[in-house]
This record gives structure tokens, sequence and C-alpha cells, in this order.
């Protein structure tokens, strides 16, 4: 089932909303360049981000406006939030940063995207320097991540299917296959499940689950392996993000028990998700339990992360995260445990803040799966 | 055939190339984030580009240094040259800048890869006020753009790669069909050809290819359509782009006409090229013919663009570009003219400078092929 298609209307609203977001934190504007934020205040996703700049300028005093290459105006007006939108576009060869310059306060207090080139930012610096510019997550974190019904629908309806395709890799072989023919097939499986595009399939064997961000290599799994499975992409323009660490053949006691103090602390820090409880308490209570079995160095990055059009954003679980969960929130829970040299584990589930507590959009077994 | 890989050496060579050419403009050093110019230097290509800072601090006075999260650490010391380099890596949790701020001069001038994220340039701001920071491309416009031969054989490789899928495609069937399924095909072909990726594949048919960034769609192709065909992607690394424009069955006097003016237009500008004439020159050539035929207002790009790691890289075949073409640039020179509601047509080879010409990696005939 599609789920209904964001209007001119949504995007207008959303707009709305991050002027006056903007405004309460002190600033003159928002700088939105291609990427995430573009998409959800517009729907507008270029097909290449180049070293040609479309820039979309909000601000309390005028109405929003995109800088395009005249070459992209085509496909930008077909975008839906670009309907209520001014398009002003420039030609190779014009300078699009005086002209954007024009559109700006000469002393203003702008955001910009994060992921905006150094090189538009430096350019637009140079035009106006007594303008002050800053990170859009720092100042605004908040302005994705809190998800409406729709952008929840497809958040579980990613979730859903990522379940899906691990419920058909894990009736698969391992022994005696490659990470790498393991990892295509389950890509192969998220793209028959709907997704658009898988953007990581991880399968680290042995000790190469070790290597949180091993993706997949030439190491033929045997008999024996512990291996982490952590695989998402994007489907109906949402992420999908979960983890499972699967074992072939029978586990050892130590292996075991590694898994059973990453799934108690998987599940104690899903149970303490509830509205006012902050990141940082999340996090603290996934690390407390590994650290209390003596694990503690070997969780070596934060909880969880955002998601929503991307598969890391605001708000991040890790320590010094003193913001409180709103129900509406979405982020992932994913507590590891690493031994160089030996095997890894991780669980993770993406969750969503309600109004008492959390929901799962990830809904299959963390009990360690024997797999051939 | 596959190409000698770059070695820890060819690396360490261009670290060091890069450096120089650093201190002779005036720069304490140079800060590359993940994207091209870091491949170019190191070999290493991160599988995702994040919040995360990841960055190769290059300097006159140091060993070079990559600043990389704990996470991603394996991956970066596999890469041939991160061997010749220094690691720094950082904890979720632990501020980066800092520690990037401690390697770098407090009153220096970098320059920084153009598409480093806003949200580390800003944060490296922040921590060193004193310092002045300037794009890659705007202060060394040349890092990349003289190829050696290893590269010049790979981009030859990949331009072959396209001209295969070319032949093959125009002995297809276009009427009846969608852009999309014409598009789909070509990819397919590519991938074939041994492509690891196809970044575009326009079908641009009718008016359509008045569009020039128009990709494909679902408009169903017919007797009579003129259509863009303009693609390309990776091959070994390096970028494949060609365009041709073929038409479905006898064209109109007017079609005809048109594709003589840009096919004119581009045989004149591949004559042109040699060492010493500008880039501008180039341009100017292939927009010459043009005007003269009545058609300027109708060519609304740039003549070209540097391409080799990436699609779109200096050097650009632009009016104001007065530098000089050295053998070893290699770029695209793709002259076209758009009658919007009507048609376009666009002609386009990768040409590479030799000691006293041209050479094209693009061969296919540029005649007007008559499809079925």
């Amino acid at each position: 089932m599609t789920p209904r298609p964001f209007t001119t209307k949504d995007f207008t609203a959303r707009m709305e909303r991050a002027v006056a977001q903007a405004t309460d934190a002190g600033l003159t504007g928002l700088l939105v360049t291609p990427g995430p934020d573009l998409v959800y205040l517009t729907g507008y996703r270029p097909t290449a981000i180049t070293e040609r700049i479309t820039m979309l300028v909000l601000d309390r005093d005028h109405e929003p406006c995109l800088i395009v290459p005249t070459l992209e105006r085509a496909d930008a007006e077909a975008a839906p939030g670009v309907g209520a939108v001014t398009i002003s576009d420039w030609r190779d060869g014009a300078d699009p940063y005086a002209a954007a310059a024009r559109l700006l306060a000469a002393d203003g207090r702008y955001a910009i995207s994060d992921s905006a080139w150094a090189l538009h930012l430096l350019a637009l610096q140079r035009e106006l320097p007594a303008s002050w510019f800053t990170s859009m997550t720092g100042t605004l974190p908040m302005l994705r991540a809190v998800k409406d019904a729709d952008e929840i629908e497809r958040l579980a309806g990613a979730g859903a299917a990522a379940d899906a395709a691990y419920e058909e890799i894990v009736a698969a072989r391992f022994a005696g296959r490659t990470e790498h023919a393991v990892g295509t097939e389950l890509a192969g499986l998220l793209r028959e499940h709907g997704h658009s595009q898988v953007d990581f399939t991880v399968v680290g064997s042995g000790p190469n689950g070790a290597d949180p961000h091993h993706e997949m290599g030439d190491r033929v799994i045997v008999e024996g392996d512990m291996v982490v499975l952590d695989f998402g992409g994007l489907k109906d323009g949402y992420g999908s993000d979960t983890t499972r660490t699967v074992h072939v053949g029978e586990p050892t006691d130590v292996e075991r028990e590694i898994h059973d103090v990453v799934r108690h602390a998987q599940q104690t820090a899903f149970e303490a998700v509830r509205p006012g409880a902050t990141c940082e308490d999340i996090d603290r209570v996934a690390r407390t339990v590994i650290e209390d079995a003596g694990y503690g160095p070997q969780f070596i990055h934060r909880t969880g992360h955002g998601i929503g059009l991307t598969t890391h954003e605001p708000p991040y679980l890790i320590e010094g995260e003193t913001r409180p969960l709103v129900p509406g929130m979405c982020f992932s829970i994913e507590p590891g445990i690493y031994l160089p040299g030996r095997f890894g584990v991780r669980i993770e589930d993406i969750v969503t803040v309600t109004g008492n507590g959390g929901r799962r959009f990830n809904n299959t077994s963390r009990e360690m799966r024997i797999v051939a």
C-alpha cells in the first residue's frame, strides 16, 4: 500500500513551521541546500548534488525563494512543495552568490544545511562578511526530529519490510558462502520488499563483526561464526535500519553470554523510552547494563541515532545530549559489544516515542538465531 | 583488462605534489574530506559520508594525518594511501573539532574540499577564529585536473565501454517504448560493459530533449522524435560521459540542420584543443558556430567540464576561465541547442589534451543516427 503523497499544502506548513522555529532561535532565516532538509521542506530532490548551487531561502520577511541553476529549473518546478515557492534561476557564467546575497540581509543570522558544500558557504561568507552562519543541526536540531503520522506510517512500513527481508535471509545458508554473497542476497530481499534504495548491508562474520562498520567482504563464513547483520535503506522515501546477530551452528557459552548482555541492554534501553526521558538517559541505561557485565570498553559507539528521510539524523542518543524525548521522535537503539580479532554482537531496532512509552518498528525475535 | 592498481607510493607522490602546490599558492595546508580529493590522495572512500568528521590534514611541517571516527579506523587503514599516513581516531562523544584544531595552525591558511560539509567547516572556523579557509577548487583548481598515464588509461577504458553500450542501444527499438525502458536497458548495457556504477542515463525524447537535465520519464517515444541520449558512470573508478542525439525514422529538414550545427560546433571546438589554448577559447569556438547559425540563445550551458574520479570537476570550459590547456587535462566538449516544447540536440565526447592537439575517448559516429 503506497502512503498518501505529501502535497503542496503539507510542504507549505512545514516551511511555515521552519520559519517560526528559526525566528524563535533568533535567526534571520534558513539556507537549505539539496539533501534531506530540502526534501522535507519542498519534496525536491535534484538528480545530482554538484558544484552548481541550489538553495532555498526561508525568512520571516519574504516569500520562500529557491535559487536554482537554469538547467534544473524544470525539474525543480515539478516538485510539489516548489509550487509555493518563488524561483530565481541562474545561468552558467553568472555569479549565483552575488545573486543569492541580494536575497539575504547584509547582517543576517542564518542557519545553513549541515551538508551544504564548503564551496558554497565560503562564497556566501565572502559576499556577506557581516552576516553570521551556523549549522542547521546545531541551531535547529529538532527541525525534522518529530515525525507526523504520515511519516511514522512510512517508517513503520520500512521497518516491516526490513523485518520481512531478515526472516528470509536467516532461512538461507550461511556456512560456505562469502559475506558478499549473503549481503547481495539480503540487498535483493530489501528491494523485493519495496525498498527503492539499499544503503548498507553489513555482514560481519567472525572477527569482521568486531568492526562495527565493516560492510561485507570476501571472507567465507564458517560453522561457529557469529555474524552481525545490519541493513537498511529507503522505502517510500523513509529509512529502515535494523541489526540482528546470528550464529552459524551452536554458540559457545561466552558467545551466548555476550549476546544476552547486548539483548538485555537493548531491551532495558527500550523500556526506558518515554516522553521526558532525555537522549543521554537512554544511552546511559544501555551502557550501564554493558558496563555492569564488564564490557564497557567494548561498547565503542553511541546507543542510537534519529532516522527519517536519512538514516543518521538528530536526535542522537549519546552522553551530553540532554534534550527530552517527545512523542513522534524516531531513532535507533543499538548497543553492541566488540571483541577485536574475535567477534561482535549488536542488536538494533528503530523505536518511536509514544504518549507513554516506546513502540518498535522492528519486531523480529531478538534471541540469538541459529543459522545453517 | 584491469588497470594496474594505484599503490602507496603513487598516493605518497600525490600527497607530496599537493603540499607543494599548496605552498606555492601561499597556503599553510589542505583539509581533505571524503570525496574525490580524498580518493585521489589516499584511495580511501568511506562507505558513507556522514555527520562524523573524517579529514586528511596535509601541510609542510607534519606527516600527513587522517582524522577518522574510531568506528571507521579499520576501514581507513585498509586503503592503500593510508599506509603513508598517521591516523588520529576519535570516539563518539569526544570533540573531534578541538582535536583537529590542535593539528592545525591557529593563524593558518587552509584550502578545504569543495564538498566538505558546512557543519564541519563552521566548527573549524569556531575553533580557529584567526585561521582563514578557502575552497579547494577556488585555490587549487588544478589539483586533479592533469591526469597521468594510468588515469588516462582508465578514462579511455570508460569511454570505450560507453561507446560499446551506445552501439548496442541504437540497434534496439525506440518507437513505442518509454524513455524509462530505453534508459534502463542502456544502464544495463553500461554495467555489462564493465561500469561499476551508472550515474545518469538521459533519454530526452521529443520536447523532453529540450531540457538538458531531463533524465527519463514515462513518455512513450514515437516515430518522428529526436532523442537525446546522455549517459555515463564509473569504470575502474573513473568516469564516462557521452551524448549522441538520434532520430526515430526520417528527420525533417530543420531537425537535420540543427543537428548539423551542433555537430559542426562540437567538431570545431575539438579541433581547437591544443596546449596553450584557454578553457574559454574552446567555449567561444563552439558558441560562435552556434551563434553564427542563429541559435546562440538556445545554447544555455557551458561547453564542457573536466572529468576524472568525478564526472564534473575542473577545468570548466566556460567564458571567463582563462586557464591554459595542459597535456593530460580531460574534459567534455558538449555543445547543444534546445528548442523548448520541440526538441533538443547535444553531442558530447570526452577529450584529453595531447602534446599537439586533442584525443577523443568517445569515437562512435557523430552523424545523426536513424533508429527504429
